[in-house]
């Protein structure tokens, strides 16, 4: 399946263990295999009611005009325009009030309210505050125009007009049209499940370690993605054991293995998944991260994230992030809200890897904070957005301009990217 | 509570039904109070598992150094520095290979794996690819700094280091760390609890009607501004109904009704407000959404929403949606990304109202989708987010500058307002 663009398996599947790496894979190529093994996944109906955030699989069309008939635009009296010609301040028109639901007599005016149908003959509404009710009588200050608060029929939307587009992450308000139209069920994107298998701990007496942390994390992560962790599997630490955990049967649509991808005596997941499935690559020119692997096992795609926190962050954003992404249905990028910024403080790369820099604010330009490969996890709390250096970078100089992902997607980051202070309306 | 700043209640509460608002408040005094009744809930504390998106509602210190003990910060060998001075090339220097667990003897070398405390006298940690095993020894070919693949105790986080500020929206890495330093528990601010007091649909045959429709969009809505529906309720059409409906006991923080809040003769969500509560104001001078409401009963703070979706949903926007944001710890502001604009089309708005103007990007301009009271919940349906006219303006020329709130909260969005293309990586 990836023979087209891969090169064959033992040139870059070596067991790293007490060895490292001989060569990575650019993060160019295991990006585009990923790309290569995302297909969008199947189509299922469900209620509008559960439709916000959810991507439409087909187009939807108004099934229907919205409104259904001419209606009034807005609480008041229904009545002909033609009659109130010549009304004026000093000369009001005086028209009887019609009862509701019986036809609209000559010289007569019926309450309505916003979004009740016209009655047959009336072409306008006059609102409660326009006109003067005496008893069972209106008197009408002026003349009233054809059309005045009414809506027409099919203003709103027209049957037949696409309401939706396919792919088009749906919102509140879409949502609430659609169930105003009479729409029960919309077709969307199934939401890629997810099977996590977290390797424990690694045996360090007295060290708190990364492993059993990365769940929450993840957790958030791939729904954020539109996906849903509907399996976290705290798999044992021997190979046959990590091996059965990755290739358990399931309904899930990717595996992601937390921990054991590196070059230590124990870093047995790369092995096992080979063993139970297919690695395709192991190691990426990507740092942190460049421990990740890729491959196939029980008919679905397998991702191996390094156990260590800050570069588990940074091969989830890259890679098993974008494959959940399009298993969904959702655009592959980032999903990250970005600012345009000047660098501040000189950003250092290692041309051959893509590197990933930790950076805040700091008077209204980046700054790293750390470097990619010191710091830790602890970078990316303290960070208000990253920086993806390209491979052929040797990092940024001060007063360059870079593209910052931002890790708060809220108009207060926003401010904070820009400098600006947030209004107290809206 | 409200007497300060609130002129007395019969200046603006009158019924207004057939007879329409004599007057409505400013937007900005009906913020204030919204602002001035939002006080944040209690905390509770939560597993930091869960943590993710919520509030922090005290700051977080490092209980202990991260690392908690000078460690390897990569898989290899752990030995002393000055043992090396002299290899080279054509000189190596011949370690012995230590067993795991033992001391560090003189001239050894011992595997650790990154993350793994030092053995006691190491100061340095070679990795795989930077020596060759030979049986039990290493052969080192040039000497090692002391320091090098070490990361001492404390370089990511040190003890009593400010982790998280107050207020922070915890994000999956945050989780991620506190986990990792066994932080297990964090104090977080309650979620606004949100009752839902939807009016049935109006007794209108044959057409589709708002009311029942706003359920879902406010579910989803509620959920963004981090507060939970905990209870929809569909409630009768009369006023004593509805008044039991809105004062029933529960342990909701804030009550959003929906529907009956205009100036029709069954518009009777106002008065049964008043019945049960307090109605503090009813009309707000903002388009849509100006027979929007507020007030109290039962304890907590009670919204009226219009039940004319895009009406609703603009009220929402700018005072429920506030209201659940403040008791939540949020900011204030609207959540939506924002993005400065050129004007396109000439955008018209009423002196006097807030007015909410939906537009969309047309050649990298925003020009407006209907005009504010015409072209209902489909207008944001179809926009790509929305501007807020101050009542001050009449609206904005083709060329003006506007603050443009995005509807979709992603790079894509982001990238259709600038009129860029997203990249293929990352």
């Amino acid at each position: 399946m990836s023979g087209e663009r891969e090169p064959p398996r033992e040139a870059r599947c070596d067991d790293v263990r007490l060895r490292g790496f001989a060569s990575r894979v650019s993060l160019e190529r295991a990006v585009a295999w990923v790309e290569g093994h995302a297909a969008a996944l199947p189509v299922e109906a469900i209620p509008v009611a559960e439709a916000s955030g959810r991507v439409a699989a087909v187009p939807v069309k108004a099934p229907v005009d919205l409104p259904p008939a001419d209606c009034a635009g807005e609480d008041g009296y229904a009545l002909r325009s033609r009659e109130t010609l010549g009304a004026g301040a000093y000369n009001p028109m005086i028209l009887a009030i019609g009862a509701a639901g019986a036809a609209l007599g000559p010289s007569s005016a019926m309450l309505v309210v916003s979004g009740e149908a016209l009655p047959p003959g009336a072409d306008a509404v006059l609102s409660f505050g326009a006109a003067e009710r005496v008893g069972a009588c209106l008197e009408v200050f002026g003349a009233v125009a054809e059309g005045v608060g009414v809506e027409l029929r099919g203003r709103e939307v027209r049957a037949g007009t696409a309401l939706v587009d396919e792919a088009r992450v749906l919102r509140p308000q879409d949502a609430a049209l659609l169930a105003r139209l009479g729409v029960e069920r919309v077709q969307v994107v199934e939401r890629p499940r997810v099977r996590l298998v977290v390797v424990g701990p690694k045996r360090l007496d007295g060290l708190h370690l990364a492993g059993d942390a990365m769940g929450p994390m993840l957790n958030a992560l791939v729904a954020r993605d539109g996906g849903i962790v509907d399996a976290a599997v705290l798999a044992a630490e021997g190979r046959s054991a990590l091996g059965q955990a990755i290739a358990a049967p399931g309904d899930h649509d990717v595996t992601l293995v937390v921990g054991r991808v590196g070059t230590g005596p124990d870093d047995v997941a790369p092995l096992a998944l080979a063993d139970v499935g297919e690695l395709v690559l192991h190691g990426v020119a990507l740092r942190p991260g460049g421990s990740a692997g890729l491959g196939w096992a029980g008919g679905v795609p397998v991702v191996l994230l390094p156990g260590a926190a800050l570069a588990c962050l940074c091969a989830y954003e890259l890679l098993a992030g974008r494959l959940i992404r399009l298993q969904g249905g959702r655009d592959a990028a980032l999903p990250h809200l970005t600012s345009e910024a000047e660098v501040g403080r000189k950003i250092v790369s290692a041309v051959g890897l893509v590197e990933v820099c930790q950076v805040r604010w700091a008077a209204g330009r980046a700054e790293p904070v750390g470097s990619p490969e010191d710091g830790g996890l602890a970078t990316a709390c303290r960070a208000d957005g990253f920086v993806v250096i390209p491979a052929s970078l040797e990092g940024y100089a001060p007063g360059s301009r870079v593209t910052v992902h931002l890790y708060e997607a809220s108009g207060a980051s926003q401010a904070r990217a820009s400098g600006t202070v947030p209004g107290t309306v809206p």
